[in-house]
């Protein structure tokens, strides 16, 4: 299968690595910045392009992973036909690509990529959408190729999915800024927090992470609560992290437990 | 080596298991609920007691595993005479054992402890903390029996620890929970989420957790920001943490490159 990326950013990277590790061929990566279209593109053996009259008529699937915004604009320049187009997006709707060709689609691979950091993506969910059940099967059949968890959701369920991945991953990820943040004020390595970081997502592997909150908050301990919010008291943004997430997290179980 | 454990909670189950798996002696499981110190006392071959007039003055080290708020007053109970006597809490003093004994420190053992996950203590960090050099030698001769990861802390930098394992820990594991809930609103399997999970958190074992940052609050994509917030729009908490940690985000990330 002959493929067009047009992107060069974590997404395109990831995606571009996983379709030649399964035998598929790359045959342009297109980039404003034709820099950063060549950098990915020889990782690639892949053409670089960063104008749209040189783009590859001939390709079986266009895959647009640039950011949310760009996607419209960039679609309705490319001029290739009836050919199949998908974006990557989690939270633009399909509709974003009509009027751009008869075949259009989402494939939206729910994970968090870094250039460096290899990803196994035979275990990163791809949510896939289409406007007819032959545009659907087409799209499977290509995601099944690189992942073992390809499922169908249309454009509400995959914006939800996005929200939560928000809080799942750039939040969680954000919070362990923080916490390095909090131990360099103290002179401390963040190797004491690394296996407790590591525990508490396999934790929830294995379990509901409601039935696996430990901390002073959902124990209701004002004392511990209440002294951490004093050590707090420089940093007035933590400070009102700590109170939101700590009154949260006593909602929550409150309700659970009601 | 004898061991007297007050407490039956989870740091107390989880330090009996892992000295027990070591090799040495629980002689006794002490909690004000004598059924709790049973349930645990019977998986230890140890004694369960709750009557502090029953307490073993034999042993060669008293631990003390209940909530923080509850640590002075027990230990002031404790009619041991000059004995080893360590609390295992983050966020309260060593001063907490003053008048105690002669020979008091404290033990903290690092990690998200739910009964029935079971934890790998060879990598558990244990923050120690004594009066004078001798106590300490000895607390951290126990501790390396059960850890490879024993590190001196004074009583502010464990606190500090401790409150960078809230943000770290608990709070995440709360975002991951209300995670759970966006998805469940849809009707969608968490199931989804796990592999995003698991790779944030392996990501910050290698990486910086600032220099692996994603999502569109690092990017300032303010359309997906807001498209976001319009559909957390009936859940005016969730909205607001959405809001507070996205704003979070860009702070410190505009510190970064600033």
């Amino acid at each position: 299968m002959n493929i067009v990326l047009l992107g060069s950013g974590n997404v395109a990277t990831h995606l571009g690595r996983a379709f030649k590790m399964a035998g598929q061929t790359i045959v342009q990566v297109w980039s404003r910045d034709v820099e950063h279209a060549r950098e990915l593109a020889d990782t690639l053996a892949s053409e670089a392009i960063s104008d749209m009259d040189d783009i590859n008529r001939t390709a079986d699937l266009y895959i647009i992973a640039v950011k949310d915004n760009a996607i419209r604009e960039l679609a309705l320049t490319l001029n290739i036909g009836d050919k199949l187009i998908v974006h990557t997006s989690g939270s633009t709707s399909l509709q974003a690509l009509d009027g751009v060709s008869g075949h259009t689609g989402v494939f939206y691979p729910l994970q968090t990529f870094s250039k460096n950091k290899a990803v196994d993506f035979r275990q990163v969910p791809i949510a896939i959408e289409a406007n007819n059940p032959e545009d659907l099967a087409a799209i499977r059949a290509i995601a099944d190729r690189i992942s073992e968890r390809v499922t169908e959701l249309n454009s509400a369920q995959r914006k939800a999915l996005h929200v939560a991945a928000v809080f799942a991953c750039n939040f969680t990820n954000h919070l362990i800024s923080i916490s390095q943040q909090l131990l360099e004020d103290e002179n401390l390595d963040f190797d004491l927090l690394r296996p407790l970081i590591a525990e508490t997502a396999s934790k929830v592997q294995l379990y509901d992470p409601a039935t696996v909150q430990t901390g002073p908050a959902v124990r209701e301990d004002n004392e511990i609560i209440n002294s951490h919010l004093e050590m707090l008291r420089d940093q007035p943004e933590l400070q009102d992290l700590y109170r939101k997430l700590s009154q949260s997290i006593v909602n929550l179980h409150k309700q659970t437990r009601g």
